[in-house]
């Protein structure tokens, strides 16, 4: 797996016309070597890739062994400028790739000033992009995540009672989800009645309540051997006929978008096409992306939006998530995530869209 | 509070000789206009300090209010550099600060080609620098974080048992930190036997558990009101004589390296000192820094290493966590979160340090 990852890296330089490639983002690093820091965003682990080997720069904190992975250690006096240093003399290396979506200035500097002799060439996403094509081993990982979050809602949702806080409910599905061994994909948006009209509702932050009559939107993953899912379902109590009618035409709408997933290779045609369904109903348009795509990170390529410049691809894992927000009253939205197979997409959520009405 | 905060900023402003300022970190961005983004890293919200205003630019999917703050919505065709090139011309701004640890490649050169009529200085670590003096409200917070982590200690050590994992246990920390309404400083590490000497050891990806004779390593945080604490505290099952024995001087020299720090404002002084008190007493030198500050993350300054070219000020929150590690044996660290005030450490966590032997 790791060795057909690094084949696809050393193809991404030579079509750079590079000889190495400095790799500093978290979520690359661990799907080139499989290794991870205890926080995303500290540094604290850099990758070397050059023709003859893979290098791992870590500290004696961490414990690694990777058999097609070669380790030095970061250490005082042996920081990972001394050892690029070395590995660039060694290797008689001339160019270097860099991650321009990732690397902070303050490191580009350094590089720069310390291996003038060398090209640096930015690679802007280029392992993003390279990541957006999942291997089976991938999906089924994603799928797993998909069914775990499933029995979650099954579990979680008939138990929903008047009087429950966002809170509490979004706890609950955090607690369940972590008895069973498995972690969250994000914080879980548990969002009630003028709370679903936020997209990015802050559920710790909010002091929502479910009432007699309310329209609550879950949106939660769960990540599953570092793989994740995403889904949203609503769920209603004396839902008005207003209310029911709108979930019908956005199930619609997104049933429909998910068809065209596939056959349909534009993000941004797929995208417009949503839109323009939900406009033809008299529905307001949603200030968000359609969807993105799933994998390691929970927004990863390609990105399903009006902006878009990416393609739908067979094995790509993405989610389809139109919504409709009508601000300070209720909002809603259907999200299921999705494989791409033969042009087609095929959602991984399975769990029912149906309207959900809660008996009180 | 915000206004005090925007004051020290447009000095540093004044001081580096710009006359707006470019901020892209989330917690620099929270520190200064209380808002934040559902995830650190995906780059939602930006913020630009002027003589004038201060803008924080994000979308639609956020509700946001501050009456201090100028609030420009990232929308199709109206994004982050629209609103930018519109603000530089009309406050006719000549210069602009970038904080070079944070802001990516990219977005560096975009802002280069595309504002290349203004100067651009790189403002290293300018922010995260003020956040290393704490106001009274936020040592408040961290002081109740590190409360909530005492009483969460004195409620879980009781109940860990022979045949516990450390998953479980980790768990279990986790859980009463939740159930109790507060949040995770970050993923709780517990290590047991071999696992203790890895100082970076993760729970998650682990397999031990305790046994009729074990040493148990539990390092953990609290988040309270976005505001951390960190400590680390080692129970004993039928510990041998040896291991009382280093933990008792480990002890002994964390409680006087804490004695010292604040007396000494030099954290390269202080870390020296640390490790040369193990070193007499024939114990190894740990493969980590000394200590760190704590706030709004986890990892802040002021750092307390032999690399650190901080000072040691009153109204500084830190740790002291000097470890003694035998790699496939076992390990040791005590920690305790101090804040310096007239020029002595005083330690929010107390939970009590002395030897803790669980009868099985």
């Amino acid at each position: 797996m790791y060795r057909e990852r690094l084949t696809r890296v050393k193809q991404v330089c030579a079509d750079n016309q590079v000889d190495s490639f400095f790799i500093s983002n978290f979520y690359n690093i661990l799907y080139l070597t499989g290794f991870k820091t205890l926080t995303t965003d500290e540094r604290e682990a850099f990758v070397f890739v050059t023709k003859k080997n893979i290098y791992l720069f870590t500290d004696a904190r961490y414990i690694y062994t990777n058999p097609g992975v070669t380790l030095k250690l970061i250490e005082p006096g042996k920081g990972l400028f001394f050892h690029l240093e070395t590995i660039i003399k060694e290797e008689k290396i001339s160019s270097m790739g860099i991650e321009s979506e990732d690397l902070r200035i303050h490191e580009y500097e350094k590089l720069k000033n310390l291996f003038s002799f060398i090209k640096i060439t930015q690679l802007e996403r280029a392992l993003i992009r390279l990541r957006a094509i999942k291997e089976d081993e991938e999906i089924q990982k994603i799928q797993k995540a998909c069914e775990i979050t499933d029995q979650c809602l099954e579990d979680i949702f008939p138990s929903i009672s008047v009087g429950d806080t966002e809170k509490k409910l979004a706890f609950g599905i955090e607690q369940w989800i972590k008895k069973q061994g498995f972690d969250l994909a994000f914080d879980p948006i548990v969002a009630v009645d003028e709370h679903s009209a936020i997209p990015h509702y802050n559920t710790k932050e909010g002091n929502g309540e479910v009432k007699k009559s309310s329209v609550i939107l879950i949106d939660f993953g769960v990540k599953y051997h570092d793989y994740m899912s995403d889904i949203t379902r609503m769920v209603f109590i004396n839902p008005t006929k207003e209310i029911i009618t709108v979930y019908e035409e956005l199930l619609s709408v997104q049933e429909s978008t998910i068809e065209i997933v596939g056959k349909e290779t534009d993000p941004k045609a797929i995208d417009t096409l949503c839109r323009t369904s939900l406009k033809k109903k008299e529905l307001p348009d949603f200030p968000h992306s359609l969807g993105h795509g799933v994998g390691l990170e929970i927004h990863e390529y390609p990105k399903i939006s009006k902006m878009s410049d990416d393609t739908i691809l067979n094995n790509q894992v993405i989610t389809v998530e139109p919504g409709v927000y009508f601000p300070e009253k209720w909002g809603m939205r259907v999200e299921d995530t999705v494989v791409i197979k033969n042009h087609k997409a095929e959602s991984l959520t399975k769990f029912d869209k149906k309207l959900l009405i809660l008996p009180i």
